[in-house]
């Protein structure tokens, strides 16, 4: 048994200027923006999220502009491997997390959970035998 | 013044077959995948939410398949045109709505509140004299 739900929405923008793109997105979406703890995660801000609601990240990427979701989980190779029974497929191994793509193109990412309020409203599935 | 708040993360999916596309994200994210209200509105599903969570739409697009997300609000020009003063441009308007794009370079929708708990979260606004 494991569980699963959406849990970050990254804004990845191709960007020099990953402080400035954060500021756009964070008095767009009425968050304050942060660095993340780990000082290996430069790339990334936070935009803080009032109680239980969805995380949001931005990204500085050297691809195109875009917008992906994160799927946090307690264990990633069980939903990786659930995910592919459903279509998607594994694209590379980051660190800890899986990037997948859907069977509708997009690819997602498929992480340890990021945000409040996880063994309260993720969805919990049987693994496969 | 005025409110707003991330709203809606949209799935755009190219394809003709927008059921099995609503059923792969429906699956992965753990939400059932029902039709809107609006038989106009054919060419959406929307993904159940708990509670407060933000809202999911699966949309079929003639475009390459991306993720969007939609900032909602109770006042529409107003929230575009301070959307604008922080460097985003319109796009098109569509019914109601407007398709707007950052200076990241992503294209994101300002629409009427989608989704429960708006007024205790979203964040006010004073708007320009």
């Amino acid at each position: 048994m494991h569980a699963s739900r959406l849990g970050t929405v990254v804004i990845d923008c191709c960007t020099d200027d990953l402080d400035a793109a954060a500021a756009f997105w964070a008095a767009a979406l009425g968050r304050a923006a942060g660095k993340l703890d780990d000082p290996q995660d430069g790339n990334y801000r936070h935009l803080e999220a009032a109680g239980d609601e969805v995380a949001v990240l931005v990204q500085a990427v050297a691809h195109a502009s875009r917008v992906h979701i994160d799927i946090e989980t307690d264990d990633i190779e069980a939903e990786v491997q659930r995910l592919e029974r459903l279509g998607a497929v594994r694209v590379a191994q980051v660190k800890r997390w899986w990037v997948m793509e859907a069977p509708t193109g997009q690819r997602f990412c498929v992480v340890r959970p990021q945000r409040s309020g996880f063994a309260d409203s993720a969805r919990r599935w049987e693994d496969a035998p």
